[in-house]
């Protein structure tokens, strides 16, 4: 299904679907669907799946999913899939240049991340089996191609991983910042006021300690680079500056 | 193990190691290993490994990684691990800010792949055992804490599952983009001469088929839109151009 582009009206957009065609091992099949759930999908599409047992692989490296996402998986036939959905077929091997069109052109998963927003058709991210991936009569009925860069000596992942790497780099269609589970860092990152009083203690505490004045410059920069590179909390740069601040005063008082 | 910063000499870098700790299925540290293989890594740790029968689940997993990465491996000492490398430990679970240093703060995978060429010491990531990750007492042995953004409600990845997305957004580390699998689609791009052309040829159609004036703009910048998004390649846009331009001069040919 291939959106109208010239139809400005603004639709509704729901996350790819993710269809695995001829999957032979049940195992893949969960971790595919907890992958799934950690990055925020929620449809899974099965063509020709393997006998899916609740006591079984499937369900036990699903993690959470087993609860959802692999009971509500839909099986279908791979015409289905095609006729109902924009399809993105994944594969490691692409052709090498433009003579073929089946698997060639090809984008990378980032490449995705930065492109799918703007497509509004249903769209399905499609792996195929292990060992031999999606064959060339599936992938030319496929809309587009995507291929996960890795080494050149052994670019093959396996399935399951293939699929947590795409869906990984894809979060940004279903999670925003605020529905990840890490803090927002910038809330605590150290003032600019903070870190100044940081590089004057430095300085004090160079000075006391008799650090060569020719070197004065240079150890300051060193500084800076290093708690530059650092990103410092607001609470670590003020530890610091506690520590510093004892270790400057120290030998006065020793001399006292 | 912490470089010395006021020391310019250039070192020569080598890639992060990766170190297991206490693993309980053998089939993640083979997950692990192919992953390591597919991205380029080579060092692999291991901290009180479960056993890895050449026949058994972790050599199954390893792909080609079962001939070299994972009967390479090191044994070794956690204690060793964190005196003799930069550790950064991996965790689905940080603390929500900065009033414990433990897990705290932390970076994510793309954080540090812009981060890590610059750390010059020998450096090692960090995968804790299935279920509970690493515990806070070895966290805060810990150099430095890598997290992935994931689901909030669901943020726990598979080991194996973990391991493959770091070291994927941590490729750039051993890999070139010449290093991959992948051709330079940069090469085969359509030049701006050949795309200019293709939208004069979409112009001539719209003229032919008597597209109404008034709507000529607004789908001139439609088809703008979608061929700007498709990135042809040479040889897409050249065909493309073929076919339009038979099309265009089809009715005159009827009207002879």
């Amino acid at each position: 299904m291939t959106p109208d582009p010239s139809d400005d009206r603004p639709t509704e957009r729901t996350p790819p679907a993710v269809a695995v065609v001829d999957a032979q091992s049940p195992g893949n099949v969960g971790t595919i669907a907890r992958a799934m759930k950690n990055f925020g999908f929620e449809e899974l599409l099965l063509v020709d799946p393997p006998e899916l047992d609740p006591d079984g692989e499937a369900y036990g490296f699903a993690g959470q999913a087993r609860a959802d996402i692999l009971p509500n998986a839909t099986e279908l036939e791979f015409d289905r899939l095609v006729d109902d959905y924009h399809t993105i077929g994944c594969t490691a091997v692409t052709n090498e240049d433009d003579r073929s069109h089946v698997r060639f052109p090809f984008s990378t998963p980032a490449d995705l991340a930065e492109r799918l927003p703007t497509v509004e058709a249903p769209t399905a991210l499609v792996f195929g089996r292990e060992r031999v991936g999606l064959t060339n009569e599936e992938l030319a009925r496929i809309d587009e191609i995507c291929s996960i860069p890795a080494n050149a000596d052994y670019p093959v992942l396996n399935l399951g991983q293939a699929a947590t790497i795409t869906l990984y780099e894809l979060r940004g269609l279903t999670l925003s910042d605020e529905d990840t589970q890490l803090p927002d860092l910038e809330r605590v990152r150290a003032s600019e006021p903070t870190v100044d009083r940081l590089y004057d203690q430095w300085g004090d505490l160079l000075a006391e300690i008799n650090h060569p004045e020719e070197k004065h410059d240079k150890t300051m920069r060193m500084l800076r680079r290093v708690f530059g590179r650092a990103d410092l909390t607001e609470r670590e740069a003020n530890t610091l500056l506690g520590v510093l601040r004892r270790a400057t005063e120290r030998p006065a008082e020793n001399g006292n």
